[in-house]
Formats: structure tokens, C-alpha cells, sequence
């Protein structure tokens, strides 16, 4: 049992917590929580630390998971790692994901590519919200430009509810030539934009990229000229726009309202 | 100019920021920053806390509003009151809204009652996001549990974007004998549940209540009883539930497209 937080793995640990620098040299990713344990792919797995309590709590769990090495970790080790001070008990070092471009802008299910593509996102919650809603509305993947924030930021993980590990997505270098690019290539591109036409009025069952921009300044004007089609959420009252991650809702479930015709009866 | 923390009005604007049981006995609340201050009604105002450099900067707005008695303070008081490093400059007390249950549910620009109902919400974030977006989906109301997060917590404050200025909206002693009383008035319940039919087979150009619950356990067995109809947001992937604020973004969202047939071309 680990009894120190000096020890050299929980050490590598709280530093794979706070920086996402570390995770991107080391190549992993923290995952906090039973359902998340429960969640990860057994290829991806590098390390789980668990509570004595929590561990006899769940031994058929972990008894059932034989490829998973764990280590037994104090209380207080498992707060250091957690950062908070009501961790659930579990916490697991995780290998990060490499998706291709095309592996996120495949058809899936026989489904036409919808995609979402953020731009400069830096809400963590944000971004793991439209993760976990991306999956429900059925997005082939996510894009996110250079700048957005990292994925594996633990808030991000945890917002995501599991999504994470089901979604496929990639950053690109070059977010402005990317769309340009896939604009050519006659997937259809819309950019959420304040002076752009009511979004209702488009066909979302062909092959789609919604781009949705930071949440303070919108998209960029470069992302915004790329678009083929720059589009509007109508709005009543004073609002003046939406959350980022509200924003998407309403994009990736009219998508799905379409595509899914005996959803529409009304 | 206010100089030192330890000034009673500075004191309680501290303890109004913390403490919600505070803010309801003095009948206040907390905003802050430029875009909140300019949204205050003139007759909701109390006092308003300015430093010097965010004063100078925006004099002709402070000029403009002669009926805002405001003071100077230092940096230091500011970021004691606002209560993060880098404050705004700008810090209002506000006296709260007191609308009756009917202001909330009465029909608003010759639109049926759309009602959002939030049992026991307990998220600050989604709070405030569900109310700028209800705010644009032209939503007539939002009514709360009794044991729904403070709507005057300065987190969900500032998520609503100063749709709190406009929105209306009352807490309710009894959340399920008020919903069953509506549900008898005619008024048409919906309860976002699991076991639901799909949301999008029914009409809500008629007047509607959606009820969302608390995010960890949705809606309360009580309360799923009374609505009229159990209805479910269709969810691709492995997706158990979405965000209760994202829920409520599909539910309205959908209200407003089939109010709007100008916008029902697809």
C-alpha cells in the first residue's frame, strides 16, 4: 500500500492532474471515479489506484478486471491525487487517444459525417459537455483547433461522463485551412455566426461540419469567410447569443431531428 | 474612496456574496461587472462599488446614470468583495424580484405559457445557462423547488448574462402539488424521464410546462407521477443522460421551433 504522497507514481500523478504538457509527453490522461473505471478500454489502461475501503466496496469489480494492475493508496494519498476533498476512491492513469482526420470525419452507422469543429474553445466544462452531447446526438467526431482547451483537462474528463473514451476526435495545426479544405471536398460548412441566416433553413442530413467559435469572441473572421454557409440560432428577448455548449445542442439535435425521420412527426 | 476591508458596507457585501440565507433576510443580491451593472433596473438598484481606474475609464456611463448612487473603492476592497483575483471593477447590490406564480406562467406577447420546471437543480452553472437560454427561447417563466440552487448565487448570476433582470421566475414551497394543481388547470406537464416516449411526438405550441430534476437523480418519483406525459430525448451512442441544462436546451429549443413555423422549413 502506498502510505506517502512523496512517492515517486503519485508524484508523476498529481503532475499529469495539473498539466497538460505532462500528459502530452507522457501520453496519458487522468480519470477519476468507478464509473469512469468502469468505462475504460482495456488496451488504453496503464494504472489504477484504489482505497483499501473502496477496493473491498467493489472487489467483484476489480476481481472481474484481471488485465488491470492496481495499487492499494491511502485516504490522504488518493486526496492528493484526486485534488479535492471527497474523492470517490478510484483514480487511473489512461494512454491518450490518436484518431486521424479521418477517422473523425468518417461515416459511422451508414450515417453521413457530422462533425463538430470548435475553435479556440476554453471552457473545460464547455468542452466536455458538447463531448457527452455529441455522442447522444450521434456526431461522428470532434475537431478542435490548436488554441482550445486540452481534452484531457481533468474538468473536461469529467464532463464528459465516459464519452471521452467512445468519441472520436483530433486537433489540427491549421484550424482555417483545415475547413477550407473540407469546404472543397463539398462537405457543408456552417459557422455559428451573429449576421448569419436562420439555421433551420438547411438540409443536415447531408455530410455536415458545424463550427462553433470561443465563447467570448465568437469564430474568427478567417474561420468565419471559410465557412460555406454562416448560420443563426434565432433568439427572443435580449439574449444576445448562447453558451458555447448550448449553441451546439440546439445544432447536433436539429441535426439528429433530421436525420432521424420518425422523429418527426410534429 | 473606501479603502479598508473592514468597513461595515464593504463587510456586508462580503457576507452577501457568501451567504445566501443573507442575501434573502436583506432582500439583495450581488452583480458584477460592466455588462450586469448596465442591465440593472433603475428601481432594483441599491448601491454600486466602482475603483477609481474602471470609473475613469467608463465615466460617461456613471454620468449617464444619475439615479445610481455608487462609491469609490481601492483594487484591494474590490477584489475582497468580488472575490477573485482579477475583478471586474464594477460591483452592484441589487434588490431581488418578487413575481407572483402568475407573472411567471401568464402568456407573454400573445404566446401560450412555455414553463420551464426544475426540481431541485443543484448546479450554479446550469441554473444560470438554463435561464439565458430559456430567456432565448422565449420561454414565459421558470418556476423552482424549494431546494433548487439560490438563484441569486453570484456563479448562477453571472451564467445568466443578465437574463435574471428578465426572466421571470418564483421558487415553490410544494413543487409537486403545484404541478399537479397546473396539470389539472390544463396546462400540458412534461417530464423529461427515462422510461418516456419520444419528445418529439407531441405539440408544444400549446401551453406547456417541461419539468427537469436534479442532475444526479432526475426528476422525483412524485413529480414524474403528476406530469401529464413521461417524455425522452432520443440518445445515440452510450449515452445514459444528458446535462440537465443541455435537456432543457433540447426541450425549449424544440418549443420555439414548432411556435415559430417560419422557421419549420426542414
Amino acid at each position: 500500500m502506498i502510505t506517502s504522497t512523496s512517492n515517486n507514481k503519485i508524484k508523476n500523478i498529481i503532475k499529469c492532474v495539473k498539466s497538460s504538457k505532462e500528459r502530452r509527453k507522457q501520453d496519458v490522461f487522468v480519470v477519476e471515479g468507478l464509473r469512469m473505471f468502469l468505462e475504460i478500454p482495456e488496451e488504453m489502461h496503464v494504472e489504477t489506484y484504489v482505497t483499501e475501503e473502496f477496493y473491498e466496496r467493489n472487489r467483484q469489480i476489480f476481481e472481474e478486471r484481471q488485465g488491470f494492475h492496481f495499487e492499494l493508496v491511502t485516504p490522504h494519498v488518493m486526496e492528493a491525487m484526486a485534488g479535492t476533498k471527497t474523492p470517490q476512491g478510484v483514480l487511473s492513469l489512461v494512454s491518450q487517444f490518436h484518431y486521424s482526420i479521418e477517422e473523425v470525419m468518417s461515416q459511422k452507422n451508414s450515417q453521413e459525417p457530422l462533425v463538430i469543429a470548435l475553435e479556440n474553445l476554453q471552457d473545460p466544462g464547455n468542452l466536455g459537455t458538447i463531448i457527452r452531447t455529441a455522442e447522444g446526438a450521434g456526431v461522428t467526431g470532434i475537431i478542435m483547433s490548436r488554441d482550445t482547451v486540452d481534452i484531457y483537462n481533468p474538468k473536461v474528463v469529467r464532463a464528459t461522463m465516459g464519452s471521452i473514451f467512445r468519441m472520436h476526435f483530433c486537433y489540427v495545426g491549421n484550424f482555417v485551412e483545415w475547413l477550407k479544405e473540407w469546404s472543397d471536398r463539398g462537405i457543408l460548412t456552417y459557422g455559428a455566426h451573429m449576421k448569419g441566416k436562420n439555421f433551420y433553413d438547411n438540409d443536415y442530413q447531408k455530410p455536415t461540419i458545424f463550427c462553433i467559435g470561443n465563447e467570448g469572441n465568437g469564430l474568427s473572421d478567417e474561420a468565419s469567410e471559410a465557412v460555406i454557409k454562416k448560420i443563426f440560432i434565432p433568439m427572443k428577448g435580449k439574449v444576445e447569443s448562447l453558451n458555447a455548449a448550448t449553441a451546439a445542442t440546439v445544432l447536433m439535435y436539429e441535426a439528429l431531428r433530421q436525420r432521424n425521420k420518425q422523429f418527426r412527426q410534429n
